[in-house]
C-alpha cells in the first residue's frame, strides 16, 4: 500500500494523461515516436506526472501502439513520472511486465452484452484474466501496480442503463482478485453528475483504503460536471486527454475523453493543487495539431486562456 | 409573489433561452424576424417556455434587436410562454413597458471598474436605474416581472477576482429596490463549481422567497459543472442558449452561454423534469446553422445524440 501512496497520494489529486492510449485508440493518423516523446516530455515539464503510454495489442491491428515500449521508456526516464500500459491478454501482460512499465491496466465490461460483443468473452473470463494478471505481477521482479477499469460502468452502448449494483459487484471482484485500484469508466459519456456521485460514493466506500479512479468521456458535455461530482465523493485519480483527444467507437462523431486542461482548471478552482502550469500544458496542444491536423481539439481553457488575475500553479 | 410563482415555479427548473438576446449580442450576421419567429415557435413546440426576446437598445448600434417587439409578440402568442427583454435606460424601460413584455431585465456590474468601463456609470447609478424601473413597473398597467442581473459576479475581466460580499451587497440592493428576482452572472466564465456553490448558497439564503437565477458562460468549459453546483444549492432558474450561441466581448474567440441542450440534459439527469424534448430541441439548431453559417455551435448532446435507452421527456 505504501507503493500506491507514493504514486497516487491520497491527499492530492492525480490527473492521468490518457491521450497517448485512449486518445489514439481510434485515430487513423498518429504521432511518430519522436512526437509522442516530445508530447510526454513537454507535459512533464508542465507538471503532468501520470501517463497512459499505450497498449500491448497486436501492432498489425493497432500500429499506433507499436512503439509502446519507447513511450514507456521515455516516461520512465522523467523524474517522478509514472507510466501505465493496457494489456488485455496473457501475452500482453508478459510484454508489459518485460517492459518494466509502472502500472498495468486491464478492463472488464459492466454488462455481459458489451463484454461478449466487444471482447468476445464473458465478464467472468475477464475477471479471471485480471486475477491471472495479479498473480503474474506478484511473481514479477518489479511488481508494477495493477488497475482494472470497469468500462460502460455508467451506461452501456448496447444494454443501455446499467445497474450500479452490478458495477459494485465487479469492483468487488476486481479488488478480491488483487488489483491495486479500480477505475470506473463512463466509456460512452452517458452519465450526469448525480449518477456519478452515487456510484463513486459507493465505490469509494467499498474500496476502503484502495483508491478509485474515474475515467470520463465528454460525449454529452457532462465530463467536467461529472469530474466535479467524483471529486466531491473523494475520488482523487482522474483521467483526461489533452484537447479531449479521442472519439468513441460507439458514438461516431462524439468527443473523446474529458479535456485534460479543463480538468486541471476544475481541480485548481476547487482548491486541489495539481502542480500543473496550465499555460505550459496548453502549449503542448501544438504537437497534436501538427501531427494530427484532422483531429478536432476541444477545451474551454485553451480557447479562452486563463482568467485575468488567476494565480499560477505553485 | 403568486405571479412569479406562476412563471417560475419554485418546485421545478425553468430554463431560459437567452440566445435571441445574449446569443445575438455580438454577431455580425443575424436571423431575420421570420427566422427568429421560427426559432421561438420550434423551441416552444419542443417544450421551452422562457425566452429572452431581445434588447431595447438603439437599433442603429444593435440592428439585431430592431425587431424586438415582433419577437416579444411572437412569444406572447405561444401558450404558456414567457418573454423577457433587456432595457438599460428609462427610454428603453418605457419602450419595454409599452411592448407588453412579461419581464424586464436590467444589469449592474459587480465591480466599479467594469461598471465605469462598460456602462460609463457607477454601480450606484445602475442601482438607481433599477429602482426607477421598479417604480415604473408599479405604475404600469400590466406590471411585468423585473429582474436585475449582477454581471461579472464571479470574476471580472477588468478587476479580476470579485469579492462575493460585494456581490451579495448588490443582490441586497436590487432586492431592496423591488426586483422580483436577481440573476447572478458569470459573464466571462471565470468560475468553477465551488465558487458558484458558495455564491449561490449565500444569494439563495439572502433572497428568501424570491428566486435566484444563474447565468453562466461556458468560456472555460465549466458551464455545466457550474450549473450543476447551482442546482445543488437550490437555484431553479438557469439561462442558456441553443448551441451555446454567443461569444464574450471580453474574451475573443471564447464560447458563449452555457449550451441549452446540454443544460436540459443535465437537469433531466439530476431528476429535474424540464418538459423539453431533447431531440426536438436539437432539431432547432438547423435554423441557426442556416441563418448564421459562420457562428460555431457547441454542445455534446447534439453531437452524440441521446444515450441508448434514455427516457424521453414527459
Amino acid at each position: 500500500m505504501s507503493r500506491i501512496q507514493d504514486i497516487y497520494p491520497s491527499d492530492r489529486v492525480s490527473l492521468r494523461e490518457v491521450g497517448l492510449r485512449d486518445g489514439l485508440q481510434l485515430v487513423k493518423q498518429f504521432p511518430s515516436t519522436e512526437a509522442k516523446q516530445r508530447w510526454t516530455r513537454q507535459e512533464h515539464a508542465a507538471g503532468v506526472r501520470h501517463f497512459e503510454a499505450g497498449s500491448f495489442l497486436p501492432a498489425k491491428t493497432f500500429p499506433q501502439f507499436a512503439d509502446v515500449r519507447d513511450v514507456i521508456a521515455t516516461v520512465a526516464a522523467l523524474p517522478g513520472a509514472h507510466g501505465i500500459a493496457l494489456a488485455l491478454n496473457e501475452r500482453g501482460v508478459n510484454d508489459a511486465l518485460e517492459s518494466g512499465v509502472g502500472e498495468i491496466a486491464s478492463v472488464v465490461s459492466a454488462t455481459e452484452e458489451h463484454s461478449q460483443a466487444n471482447a468476445h468473452r464473458s465478464r467472468e473470463s475477464a475477471i479471471a484474466n485480471i486475477r491471472r494478471l495479479c498473480e503474474m505481477r506478484d511473481a514479477s521482479a518489479h511488481k508494477p501496480l495493477v488497475n482494472a477499469a470497469i468500462s460502460m460502468a455508467l451506461g452501456c452502448s448496447i444494454a443501455g442503463p446499467v445497474d450500479p449494483k452490478e458495477v459494485l459487484r465487479l469492483v468487488d471482484k476486481c479488488l478480491e482478485a488483487g488489483v491495486d485500484f479500480v477505475a470506473v469508466a463512463d466509456t460512452v459519456g452517458y452519465a450526469g453528475p448525480k449518477q456519478v456521485a452515487e456510484l463513486t460514493r459507493a465505490a469509494v466506500k467499498l474500496a476502503g483504503k484502495r483508491p478509485i479512479c474515474i475515467h470520463l468521456h465528454d460525449t454529452r458535455g457532462m465530463g467536467i460536471a461529472n469530474a466535479s461530482a467524483a471529486l466531491d465523493e473523494g475520488v482523487r485519480i482522474l483521467d483526461g486527454s489533452l484537447g479531449g483527444l479521442g472519439g468513441c467507437p460507439f458514438a461516431p462523431g462524439a468527443t473523446g475523453n474529458v479535456v485534460f486542461e479543463d480538468l486541471a482548471f476544475l481541480c485548481e478552482s476547487k482548491g486541489f493543487a495539481t502542480g500543473i502550469d496550465l499555460d505550459e500544458l496548453i502549449a503542448v496542444r501544438a504537437i497534436l495539431r501538427e501531427t494530427m491536423p484532422n483531429e478536432p481539439l476541444y477545451g474551454g481553457v485553451a480557447r479562452a486562456g486563463l482568467p485575468c488575475g488567476a494565480a499560477k500553479a505553485a
